[in-house]
């Protein structure tokens, strides 16, 4: 299929239209016009708007021109030059703030071929292990880093931040332990941040949050956990192990906050006793971003392993008993159990935790233990001098963090200090801190002594000053001595590495990732090219307003535009992901009605086709969850819903939807479902997780939601990075705006993560998404996608039950293939038919979600006919092999789907299966050359529960490979 | 092979070698210390300056601490802050300067996917085509594209630029004809600086270059060829059908210079008669790099295509008899034909080639034809505004360029443009060139009329304003027809294309390239990231001084540096590519003989064992090659020497030598020969071939050099780019300084490239890389390098003769495996060999030079020893396959070695070869999972007589690979 014949006729056009260039939305679009025209004829609409007035119920639609502040699409150049306007705005400056965000330098090699590398970047949730595997064992990398260093020995394959994390470690602690107090102890020398959002996740959950001086001991009194900081917000560095001893006795479980590069010297938190440790890893080669995205980490002892939220990589075997990866425990969000849940996460900063894991196997043991050194005699010399020349220094004994007092002069030198271009940070009036990091110079030390007033000589004072860590805790143990962090010291050898795993995975430069709910669509280069720009990756999240004038703009841009787009009147950027804007925009709720006198109102409406994590969401925000049944049609079922209302009215805080469903179909009678909520004084939170159908089309603000979190990382084209980064900014109607994430006030909610902005590294990317489409760009991108998703649903109907649609008979976005009925009838599952597309080089569709036994299959508007075409053409072919089981040809256990995926070494090997090889190899035929679309899966079919009995989460010794 | 125990004790380090960080040379180089102790131990030396003294002759040994000006090694984040400051030095303005380089945009996709992508920019020349069918398949769509907007049937894989595709094509012209004339006419209104390159390349061939109006047709007499401009260097527009026909009835042929862009709307050369046409493809989509490196190319009528130098792809068949592409003709450097050569051309300039294939691809030739439009439209409203405005337009018919005239105001005008921010190209005192191009914009004209003082509007001009190109010369012909330029046209599309084509082929970031005298090791991220900063990659060659004042520096100190570390007086970078820095060196002797009235020396004496290189520059430079016999040990017969010197004394112009010897050995006496030489009245050119194995312990300038290209692309880590870019800069002693090309003077040498600077666009690499390594990285490089050449030979040594070795009988930085015996004893070729290494997942040595029936090896010092030694192990498997012909156990036509390379599709097929399927595919065994270094090639050995017997050159139709 191509596009001629010609749909312009550039002779006719204007120096207007020609100055335009190719539209953007024209390359983020798949299907060329004569492509669309088979596609729509296929599902019966004559153009794109027939379609839309068919699928779209008109209650919802949105006839009046929107988002009148959102610009005219802009072109790829201009888009680029306007980045680099506001990237011009910014000032960047030598981070020496610290609160848990440091210089650190992300090795070129790591940056070209990861964070640049659409192999990676643009990779899915490895959901599939046997075509993830190369991020898997990167995952596994990081994990065996994190417990090596924190000397704990299950770690997951990272959290959103260390805030978010502090608060999964605070959770955990309660499940797991055995004490009955609601109260958390949380050291007072923690980061402010961390604090903030631990007060914001215990208020709902009834935990008694304790910050404590704990200098003097533990407070009196029951606790069920403790979180101590190793090192100290503030920098100093005391022995926890009493502190941890004390808390054991007293029935409590601890989590220690630790510096992972400050580890590499200080004796780890597990060999202190610690049940669980938490961190960031941003120090490990991820730019700071303004504060995101990074990856956080929580480590713990091997009885509480199976207690983790959150993603974990585990070891297994694959058909052939073959080393394989996948995750383990199925602690995700397909698996979140919903209000039994005891955390809503789903996303893992996958992407960041790769360039973390790349940096600890860049730089090896030796190498962190380098940069440790170089962050800690910085300090040492800057303190030194700093006493030298007369001013107090707080603390005796730190890692990489030094307090000065300057009574009543903190913001002259701060001021002085900014002016050489350092920004330091303002404890108080009278106290500066100061964090040395991989990026300090002895320039820098002279200049932040020249900033005190202190002449000072490094060369001279580094002789004479003594290492300032406590003698007692001197890590003796070893770490990093897997071969993996040896192997790869030269930018040669580490590239290869790179290109090997990616080598092993399927992503979206390779194939379609028809996947439902999730929208694999085109992360355009043009879009990613600016978060590597040093003004926008090396902005500290702390840095002076002004600063950041750049990023904030960018900010408020973005903010407004989200805000047109779904219909709200405010949107905040802050969560780093879906699960935190769903928990954020919850937390609103809550706090509107307390606001109005109405805090009793805890009920949260959630239908059953529900994503798992809205009810995760619900109980962390103290709401009780009640379950609204779903009618045959999929559609909420609105004689149950007003029942439920009737019975829970005064108590009704909310309903959460998810527009189009989760069975991908525009309900008509959402309006009415909105109103029957409102009625009783509820609220109404749209899931926007399926914003793709929408956009442009309709706003869930318009048509009765009052919140909504939206999914950058769908929608907005933020790549999915291999399972995270997630940005899950959450809009609000005008009566929620005072209720956003951070905005203080005295009925205000707090932090939800971390960083004030969240993940701020990333939005340039979608910002640039919005600025090339523009308003009609948008709308275009959205009814093709539904063009796509009909056009599949129509050609596949004739071969798999469609489960679901709306009342025209059409599907939204997505659409669900129904195996129920084939695996009853022949034995073969979803899984087969998952693993065998595999074989023919194509990446499976959404397994079991929202309905057991079945596909959901998203094609999104990025894909063109012929992958569509392939798609479908798998699907068929894979349909008569079904068949072939059906009619008793092969046997239902030893068919080329119950074999799949097969890897070249099992077809080369021995062979003695009743399909013949090719067959297993090249279902469509062998494609010579360079044109073949063949990707040879790593492993075979991996055995999960096989993994989960014993459970191995860090990388295995080498002769497990041989 | 890991890096413990620990070399470095980072707590007894200094504050100051801590903050050192990693020092850049222990990323480049491969082998930790353990490893190079091994290294050193297998090859019986002490140490690496231990080594260095074995190895190296003492009479040439750098002694003395060189390099005063190079600064210390720096750090990655230096380095880059380093090339920011230059970058913000340069003034980057909108280029309407024209002289045949545009403003173009670069697709994010393309720079992203391809100009940054390792897969694409460290492959190196498809000699091994099983294993770069991507990139050779990238090849023929520019071929094919090429072709179709020409409309000559065949064109080349590219040229350096259009300056020197011009030269080329005048000697074709000359060889390929019947005409006896040595005159050449060239239209008066061509490019500038192609007039100067083909002067310079006309006078030493003995080439009456007669630049003439053809306004009043062609000048009187004989001639053998024409070029003409089409459109002119002045923009106009004419048809040279009849200048064309004329030249033709006098018995020559014709070459046309043609705006690739603008042959999208004029009736293509082909059409009109011509031969030939010349010129570049900078305007698809390559950045303008102030000048260089771009995609020169040639296309010719069928009956020349056997004429074509440089690289040509073409069609064939493999063992299987499916299509498979290589390169055609052998018109490759390893044949050239030495002193019968008709051009020394080898690089092309594959990665700017392949980026401008994707543009064609990307845009397809409506979308091509929309970007001619929008030049064109723009180019006749501004001359319609300027023309109204009172403005006096040279030429009524043009495609893109405006000439203007403004009595003495030219200056003024272009000023005020540049105060704008648009430059403009003053022609003289009173006459102004304004080209438009794919990123002209109406605001651009708006500030062009301006700035000459007249207010117009576009939008009222534009309806009003015609097209002017010739109404006889509107293209009618269908171009760019086969699928694939219609079928990427969304991103995802291209980007998957762009994935599946570097999956086909094997480049550094998946094996060591061990090629002898190609020197490929790392071209590290770092070193990349600058070219693509829009301060580099977006200043035209002919900004004022003023605007590139940063890459002004960075070639100042980049020629400093060379000229330091190879002990010469002066460097040129205009060279772009090591031919024609030979070229540039021979010429710089030549013009040196003729100042001191010595022109009648024309004899060049060349070692036989040489580049075949040498004797073709040497050709092109007029003079007369002599060859000099090489002795048993493959050092230069300094009996024969004595002998050639004593006949042609008088006439002696040069000795070419490289040095380390092609043979991989430095030779002792090698003082000696360049005294003989000097003493004879002859200047002794080195050819920098093998630079890898000198720099930092000996410098060719001072041991009796007077003139040595170099190749950046070998020793400075311009990476090879799947054939090109190469950068061959000429360095010279102080006496021969004058001659550089382009440095003007009574007796200076003309232009040999079109650019002032040549490529530098990609100097910011090398210059980098120096920076990086300084003075002692880079020694460090060299020792490491010639140790590593000489542990392969010691391991290799044992399963196979090493041809040659210096006295101590160490190697140098390479070394010879003679299979000669063994093929005469087993049939097994150099050819199965290096098939069958691909089956090990290696990339195959250089095969047969300098010696037929021998592999040259040279594993450079950026191969770590896992990978030397999986390369060692991989040769001695496959002695052991020869072993088993030999004793008979496989007959010698089918055997793993002659059945190699072998496909996945071959093997899962039928079998029935007597070795295993198991053996063909995994000779060392399967390794489960990523850990497996398999790389399945994408077709099987190539035929290449079949494709030379039926030429194919451009895409086939998509029913041959059915």
């Amino acid at each position: 299929m191509t596009d001629r014949p010609v749909p312009h006729h550039p002779e006719r056009s204007t120096l207007h239209d020609l100055e335009q260039g190719v539209p953007f939305v024209d390359r983020h679009i798949g299907p060329r016009p004569a492509e669309l025209s088979t596609m729509l004829a296929a599902v019966g609409a004559e153009s794109l708007d027939a379609l839309a007035d068919a699928v779209v119920p008109e209650c919802i639609r949105d006839r009046t021109p929107v988002a009148s502040t959102l610009p005219p699409a802009a072109s790829e150049p201009e888009v680029l030059a306007e980045l680099r306007a506001l990237a011009a705005r910014n000032t960047v400056t030598v981070p020496m703030i610290g609160l848990g965000y440091s210089g650190t330098v992300t090795p070129p090699v790591i940056r070209r071929n990861v964070l640049e590398n659409p192999a990676w970047y643009t990779a899915y949730t490895p959901y599939q292990p046997e075509i993830s595997q190369g991020r898997l064992e990167a995952l596994l990398t990081f994990q065996t880093a994190v417990a090596d260093l924190t000397g704990l020995p299950v770690a997951g394959a990272s959290l959103l931040d260390e805030a978010t994390a502090a608060a999964e470690a605070m959770t955990l602690l309660r499940r797991a332990g055995r004490a009955t107090s609601p109260r958390f102890v949380v050291d007072a020398d923690t980061l402010p941040q961390t604090i903030e959002v631990l007060r914001t996740r215990a208020e709902p959950l009834g935990i008694d949050l304790v910050v404590a001086d704990l200098d003097a001991g533990l407070p009196e009194g029951e606790l069920f956990g403790l979180l101590l900081s190793y090192p100290g917000a503030s920098g100093a560095v005391t022995d926890p192990s009493s502190l941890i001893a004390e808390a054991h006795e007293r029935g409590a479980l601890v989590a220690v906050a630790a510096d992972l590069l400050a580890l590499t010297l200080l004796t780890p938190p597990g060999e202190l006793g610690a049940d669980a440790a938490v961190g960031t890893t941003q120090r490990f080669g991820v730019p700071l971003g303004f504060g995101g995205p990074h990856a956080g980490y929580l480590s713990v002892q091997g009885k509480l392993a199976r207690q983790l939220p959150g993603r974990l990589v585990g070891l297994s075997r694959d058909a052939d008993g073959n080393p394989a990866l996948r995750l383990a425990l199925q602690t995700r969000e397909q698996h979140i159990r919903r209000e039994k849940a005891t955390s809503n996460i789903c996303t893992a900063q996958v992407l960041l935790a790769v360039v973390a894991a790349c940096y600890a196997v860049y730089h090896g043991p030796d190498g962190l233990r380098r940069i440790a050194r170089r962050a800690h005699r910085m300090a040492a010399v800057l303190a030194a001098g700093l006493r030298a020349g007369g001013v107090g220094v707080l603390h005796g004994e730190f890692f990489d963090t030094v307090q000065a007092r300057v009574p009543g002069r903190a913001a002259e030198v701060a001021d002085a200090a900014h002016a050489a271009g350092i920004a330091v940070r303002r404890v108080d009036e009278d106290t500066l801190g100061i964090a040395c990091s991989e990026v300090t110079t002895v320039e820098h030390l002279e200049a932040v002594w020249a900033a005190f007033g202190v002449t000072a000589d490094a060369a001279a004072l580094d002789p004479a000053t003594e290492d300032v860590l406590p003698p007692g805790l001197v890590r003796t143990t070893e770490y990093l001595t897997h071969p993996v962090f040896h192997e790869h010291r030269s930018e040669t050898s580490l590239m290869r590495w790179l290109r090997r795993l990616a080598d092993a995975d399927m992503a979206l430069d390779r194939t379609m990732i028809p996947l439902g709910s999730c929208t694999m669509k085109l992360n355009a280069a043009v879009e990613m090219e600016p978060i590597s720009w040093p003004a926008f990756a090396d902005m500290h999240p702390f840095a002076p307003e002004a600063d950041a004038e750049g990023s904030l703009a960018l900010i408020a841009d973005l903010e407004r535009w989200l805000a047109e787009l779904t219909g709200y009147a405010a949107v905040s950027l802050q969560p780093n992901a879906g699960s935190q804007g769903e928990f954020a925009g919850l937390l609103a709720i809550a706090a509107y009605h307390r606001s109005k006198g109405e805090a009793h109102r805890n009920v949260c409406l959630i239908p059953a086709s529900a994503h798992g994590t809205n009810a995760a969401s619900a109980v962390m925000a103290g709401m009780r969850v009640v379950v609204v049944a779903t009618s045959p049609t999929g559609d909420v079922d609105l004689d149950d819903l007003r029942a439920k209302i009737a019975e829970h009215g005064p108590s009704l805080a909310a309903l959460m939807i998810t527009y189009p469903s989760t069975h991908g179909v525009f309900e008509a009678r959402v309006r009415e479902v909105c109103d029957l909520v409102h009625e009783a004084g509820g609220q109404v939170y749209v899931d926007g997780a399926n914003l793709n159908a929408l956009v442009g089309l309709a706003r869930p603000g318009a048509f009765g939601g009052d919140v909504s979190h939206l999914n950058l990382h769908k929608t907005f084209c933020i790549p999915h990075g291999g399972g995270g980064p997630g940005v899950g900014p959450v809009a609000v109607a005008e009566h929620l705006a005072p209720f956003l994430p951070g905005r203080g006030g005295a009925d205000g909610v707090g932090a939800v993560s971390a960083a004030p902005y969240g993940s701020p590294g990333v939005l340039p990317i979608s910002w640039a998404y919005i600025r090339l489409m523009g308003t009609d760009g948008l709308r275009r991108a959205t009814l093709t996608a539904i063009a796509a998703a009909n056009y599949v649903a129509k050609r596949l109907g004739e071969h798999y039950p469609v489960l679901y649609a709306g009342e025209h008979g059409h599907v939204a976005h997505e659409c669900i293939l129904d195996l129920r009925g084939i695996t009853r009838d022949t034995g073969v599952t979803v899984d087969d038919v998952a693993k065998r597309l595999a074989d023919y080089g194509l990446h499976a569709p959404t397994m079991s979600f929202p309905v057991a036994g079945t596909l959901m299959v998203e094609p999104t508007e990025s894909e063109d006919l012929a992958e569509i075409d392939r798609f479908v053409t798998a699907m068929i072919g894979i349909r008569a092999e079904i068949d072939r089981v059906a009619a008793g040809e092969w046997p239902v256990t030893d068919n080329p789907l119950r074999g799949a995926p097969h890897t070249a070494a099992c077809l080369i090997d021995k062979w003695d299966h009743p399909y013949p090889r090719e067959l297993a190899a090249y279902p469509t035929g062998v494609t010579p050359g360079v044109h073949d679309r063949k990707v040879w899966p790593p492993v075979r079919r991996i055995d999960g529960a096989h993994g989960d009995r014993n459970l191995v989460c860090s990388c295995p010794p080498v002769e497990a490979y041989s």
